[in-house]
């Protein structure tokens, strides 16, 4: 595939400048520009490849960025990104200092908002409608493009329902692949299906129209009435049946998403119709690439992949690797689930990210993909739980501010045993600020009645879900990272831990380091570092932020007078905080430093890179401990 | 009105006694038991008489508790809270150590699942649903009752989405009075008004039907033909047309919510029908007492009332007493929104509650009521903000807990100009744990960007409005208790306040207490308590949590060797965890007594009863000086 029309191409205003008839052919430059750059650096990869028609045809039409575009989620807006001046640092996506893989106002003035979290832009889009009223600007454009899956979050609802009485030419292009992530699930779902095959109105012809043969019998004239029913009946059905016009949006479609030049035109009508509108447009996800079509979950953000024979390449590794995280949860719940009959899986839409789906396939009438809908996973949750069920619901940290109303006010008020396993806490990598897990210790640990816990390892995973199953344990979270443990022997046999009880990794005099969940082993590799030059750590792996050890803590507050604590969050309010606040309360007066993400929003990079950049690398670790252990400011702290 | 059946009911079971025809009786009886006891023992009022017909209808077919009735919300459960068990002790209803205003699982096992935040109940329902299948319980009917209003939060379409495609005997109660607090809005209740009227089957009969007329003139069998035409499509459009049915839930109504007699019958005919059904019931808010039916927001929950005149009690005062928070928030927002023509108000449903109201009487378009929608209600802002906008998002802040990812995703992260008056921050009295804005400085002050603060009067308050509009400040948070200030004279002129400042309220040299918000009144009082035991107290108001006042810091933390920080929220991560942190990090190894909320759900009471309870009020702080005032805690300190 050549290049000769997308290279000539760096804004919008170049593209405006092709012919009509030019459009499928810069799209599949455009499509195939894609897959050469994801295929060597990795990023999200099907849904850009989906939408690379429409995202042609919605500059090609809109003023951009006068116009404003807001892409739900934003992991589609690939195309976007080429197009509107990105294409040469295109090959930096989601590399540390690199271009966000995400639409980010500070990046480009083409992004008119940033995202990432799903099913935002509708209420941002009214938001920046009304804007346009207020500074005069009525003639602007607001087009929200938003998918099916995100389409099933509450927030996506709450903002159709205030959009369809405000009076703005907002347009809402319901981008219909038919999937989130994972396929997609729910009610809304069956209804699209439903609207785009037809049923419905195939149903009423059953119904009814079979009626109507009858006029036909009586010749012309009642020929021409029946035609006359059957199409104000059918106009009536397509604007009255419809969910959308319930909520007051004029609705269009279902339309071929891919049809670069139907769109264009499509697009330019609706620019003309006032007051809110819904563009429903199918597309395939991974189109255009076939192994990414025929399984678009695996294709969602592959990894490197060779872009000729679509085999993905595997991390090879002369020694085995110790297994994600997210693998060792999978395997762990279907094995609690089979000594516990009252366990049950929830997910909120991510069976694969979480791993969810190994149990999902042995028992699916046990696990729950409840569609985006993180609010709801918790509260059904709780509905659950309140009849003895013991539902472990698991959700990403990030995800997880969506749903913490529910957790203070369905579980943790009501002191249900619900357990909350919190994926992809700490810094996730190359999804950037959006997607950091950096609050959960924090917001969590100030709800009464729940524990709050992160494992070190594999085994403390295992055992902390062992024990969180265990009877009355109340609401109880375990957080951990995304990627890889330590342990490449994982299948632990699984025992109880108390709650409210850490360990002793290595005892030491010179100075006391707290660590909290997987940051744990950089601290072991940094205190055998340290021995090299003589200094002496003592390190405790807590494993509870809430519950907290009291033991270990009087034994330190009594024996140390400087202590680092270590956590992959933030630093304000967070584990280290409930250190402080233990020996505040008891009256311990001792130098601490507390090591995590600091109080400002951090971009992407690898994990390593932003550990670094936070100063909780091994690196990070040994640094503050030299600075901590000069004679002069222990003496300080005395 | 006797109570000659009310008064031999106790628990459903006694109901069940009755004859159907008694029904009505026993409604009215139990209609004026409310109206009698909430006229002198205040509490919600409008909602628990709206659904009296309703309440009994459920109680006489459903086998309580076996089957399960959630009631979304729960403000109007005192029907149900009267016929199950707690008629006796009903007049302790949100009194301190009472009965709760709302259903609550450790008060009686009729109360199903406990609420008070709007939009659980399809959730909790379709877990407690999905239970009853695990448990072998499938006889177990499961019913929701929720309101229009509720049904516009984002967490009820979820449930909605996620209950259409389990197969479980769900029945969803949509008790539509066309009203939340204050007037339903937006499209879906355009849509259910639409349906309760039958707009769209009229105006289809208009499109169509005429048309039908044609077929009547060719003789009887053309008019049987016409007639089954007319059926086939109307029993088609409640089918299908229906927004409820678009989500795969069987539709049923509208009906009459106060034909007792017809809504047993109803019930009784839906407790055959397997699968997720939802029954539409109009009902009158206030119903049965004249005035509520007529205003039925002031009669939401009016306070103490004539139940002859309808007269509210107004509280009356020698003196002049000081304005509500909420007062002066109204009407500072619009003398500041007629300076400044960018800023634009928005509440989540609470126009009245928040007296945005104020503002939305002269500025009608610069003021968004969102409906129940905390989420869409910060996007929303999010999208004005970034299009040159000052939005003023009011949310309660128990309810903000709703919109902590937005706050996170959409506006700190993009750190726009949003400010943030979070009204009911702190313990709110009658309404109780669910209610109690008690985690809002813990929750906010872990996120970077934003500016955390609160005001100790209405002058503050209004310097901190006028300050947060100023251009470039950033996310910008203010809360706020419930009820009034202690400025009579509260119409200052506004000025800047200096971010992150705060002020000398009291020099002195034994102890340093630091509060933040209203309990610096506190502060001031047990001061002077304490002068007259020459008990010397320097007191500062800090204002800012984040970024909290580092000069007033250094200066106590070089002068003082123990410290009180007072807050009306949590101890767990809270203001006094900021005050913590920052003397670690500068080495001040103080003694410090943090005061707030303690690390547990508070139940309802009044605010002085809570504040006491917490040992927070003028008494509690007294007698922590006076425990650290002594000379051997101080020497622990050195």
């Amino acid at each position: 595939m050549s290049n000769e029309l997308l290279k000539h191409i760096l804004f919008p205003s170049d593209l405006k400048k092709l012919d009509l008839t030019e459009l499928p052919k810069v799209s599949e430059e455009l499509r195939q520009f894609i897959i050469d750059i994801v295929s060597s650096n990795p990023g999200h990869f099907g849904a850009s490849l989906g939408v690379v028609e429409l995202t042609v045809a919605l500059h090609y039409v809109f003023n951009t960025p006068y116009d404003r575009i807001v892409w739900d989620v934003g992991h589609q807006a690939y195309g976007h990104k080429i197009l509107t001046g990105r294409r040469n640092v295109f090959n930096t996506n989601r590399k540390y200092k690199g271009i966000s893989g995400f639409p980010k106002i500070t990046e480009s003035e083409y992004d008119a908002f940033g995202v990432g979290h799903s099913s935002t832009s509708i209420s941002a889009a009214l938001g920046m409608a009304k804007a346009a009223g207020f500074n005069k600007e009525d003639d602007r454009q607001i087009v929200a493009v938003i998918g099916d899956g995100s389409m099933t979050a509450g927030l996506a609802f709450e903002g159709l329902n205030n959009a369809g009485i405000e009076k703005t030419n907002l347009l809402v292009i319901l981008n219909d692949n038919n999937m989130a992530i994972d396929p997609n699930v729910g009610a809304l779902k069956e209804y699209l299906l439903d609207i785009t095959t037809s049923k419905t109105y195939n149903r009423l012809k059953d119904d009814v129209w079979n009626l109507l043969g009858h006029l036909n019998k009586l010749g012309h004239k009642y020929r021409k009435l029946a035609q006359q029913i059957d199409n104000a009946v059918k106009t009536f059905l397509l604007k009255q049946s419809n969910l959308f016009e319930s909520l007051n949006f004029r609705y269009f479609g279902p339309v071929d998403g891919h049809d670069v030049v139907y769109m264009t035109k499509i697009l330019q009508d609706l620019k003309d119709i006032k007051g809110p509108k819904l563009l429903h447009v199918v597309t395939q996800k991974g189109k255009g690439f076939k192994q990414a079509e025929l399984d678009q979950t695996a294709w969602h953000a592959p990894g490197k992949f060779d872009k000729k024979t679509g085999e993905i390449f595997k991390v090879k590794s002369d020694q085995p690797l110790p297994p994600k995280y997210q693998d060792v949860f999978g395997h762990t719940i279907l094995e609690l689930a089979k000594q516990n009959e009252k366990i049950v899986g929830i997910t909120p839409a991510m069976p694969t990210g979480s791993s969810l789906s190994v149990m999902m396939k042995e028992m699916p009438e046990r696990t729950f993909d409840v569609g985006i809908a993180e609010q709801h996973a918790v509260t059904f949750s709780a509905g659950l739980a309140i009849e003895g069920m013991l539902p472990f619901c698991n959700i990403y940290s990030s995800f997880m501010q969506r749903a913490y109303d529910q957790v203070i006010h369905d579980v943790a008020i009501q002191n249900l045993n619900v357990v909350f396993c919190l994926d992809r806490g700490g810094l996730v990598g190359e999804d950037g600020a959006t997607h950091h897990g950096a609050y959960d210790l924090a917001y969590m640990r100030s709800i009464p009645n729940i524990t709050v816990s992160a494992p070190m390892n594999e085994e403390e995973l295992r055992n902390l879900m062992y024990t969180s199953q265990l009877p009355n344990k109340g609401p109880f979270s375990i957080r951990y990272p995304r990627g890889r443990g330590v342990m490449p022997k994982w299948e632990t046999s699984m025992k109880e831990i108390p709650v409210g009880k850490g360990r002793v990794i290595r005892k030491g005099s010179d100075i006391a380091i707290l660590s909290v969940g997987h940051v744990g082993n950089y601290v072991v590799e940094a205190s055998k570092e340290l021995a090299k030059s003589h200094i002496d750590i003592a390190h405790y792996d807590m494993r509870f932020v809430k519950p907290i050890d009291e033991k270990i803590l009087h034994e330190v507050g009594k024996n140390f007078k400087a202590v680092i604590t270590i956590e992959d969050g933030t630093i304000v309010g967070g584990f280290g905080s409930a250190v402080l606040e233990f020996f505040s309360e008891h009256d311990y007066l001792i130098k601490i430093k507390r090591l995590g993400i600091p109080d400002q929003f951090v971009d992407h990079g690898t994990p390593h890179e932003l550990h670094h950049e936070c100063g909780f690398d091994v690196e990070g670790i040994i640094k503050t401990v030299k600075s901590m252990v000069q004679p002069n400011i222990l003496s300080n702290a005395g």
